[in-house]
């Protein structure tokens, strides 16, 4: 565990109940999906109360989303390698590497098929990507002031585009993209940037 | 309903009970989702028997199956506008318009996210998207022929691009892909396709 909540202290009893539900019910969701999912569970493989649990985040629903908080507070920090390509390709390995990580590659399939029918859990992942996009902008936003993308380039818009077609591949495939897939989709990316197709309605 | 399966007399009682349990199945889907479907409740709203529904489907996963491989016999056929850019274009209207359809939309998240949990599913998905990109492939393929992209192009990938950040928006934020984001899909697949980053590596 890297990272914990300003609100909790660092290392005190809390953050490690907090550390060990989360990691216990990240395993549950993905070995078993977010339908069989069970806080009971959850609570005896992560050896803390039951009780706890329950008080503590009420329901399946609401630790999914702590997991996803948790998730985007921990998420790496962008790479700068100092070409806009380079980035682009350090962002687009952590993806795939992500992806192709049977725990973590099976967690994200299981919160994005329960973010199709649970509000709750589709709006912490939508905030998940929104910290992780926020997180890569600057390395577009840097290439631009460097010259090397046009200027208006929706920087946000270039961090998820190089994300897309692993995550597509992934769901509608099933088939976990590999690190040649990783580099098409950084090229793809930094291709369409270069060509102003980000450049964004209202800029000079 | 168009097209039948060959091996179904068209017009006859057994393509109808199809079409109107096929027809029921997606309904119960868009509106409940995979998890909460349920033969009878099929069988009910297409009036027709039960026993029907259970000999000729089997199982929930069996009959979505059927459905996915309905929905990919009556996919529409490619626009051909003489352009590479033209036909990304109308390819990506195509696909943001199901995903903004809400009855289709909601069927397509139901679909995918029931495939990260049932293999058979996963399957019938798999096949849809082969069916759909091998339907559209011939467009890059043609571009290629009068030179407009590079030899060695791999086609489905630029078709597979063309979808992939309209799908991703869908399942990572939950927001409906709108008519610009077809446009920048078309447009963003394009660039990189000129620019040769789908070109194989063993292209003349």
């Amino acid at each position: 565990m890297t990272a914990e909540p300003g609100t909790v202290r660092p290392g005190g009893r809390t953050a490690r109940v907090r550390a060990a539900v989360l990691r216990a019910a990240g395993d549950v969701l993905a070995e078993r999906g977010f339908a069989h999912m069970d806080l009971a569970d959850v609570a005896r493989r992560a050896e803390v109360g039951k009780t706890t649990v329950y008080r503590r985040w009420g329901s399946v629903t609401g630790l999914v989303a702590d997991l996803l908080a948790d998730m985007a507070e921990q998420s790496l920090p962008r790479e700068e390698t100092g070409s806009a390509l380079g980035d682009l390709r350090a962002n687009a390995a952590l993806v795939q590497r992500t992806l192709a990580d049977p725990r973590q590659g099976a967690l994200f399939r299981a919160v994005i098929a329960a973010a199709t029918c649970d509000e709750r859990t589709a709006q912490a992942l939508r905030r998940f990507y929104e910290v992780r996009v926020a997180e890569w902008a600057p390395c577009v936003e840097q290439a631009v002031a460097r010259g090397e993308l046009p200027e208006g380039t929706d920087a946000e818009a270039v961090v998820r585009a190089v994300s897309a077609p692993l995550y597509y591949q992934l769901l509608t495939t099933g088939v976990v993209p590999d690190a040649p897939a990783a580099e098409r989709a950084a090229r793809a990316a930094y291709a369409a940037a270069a060509a102003g197709v980000y450049v964004t309605g209202d800029a000079p």
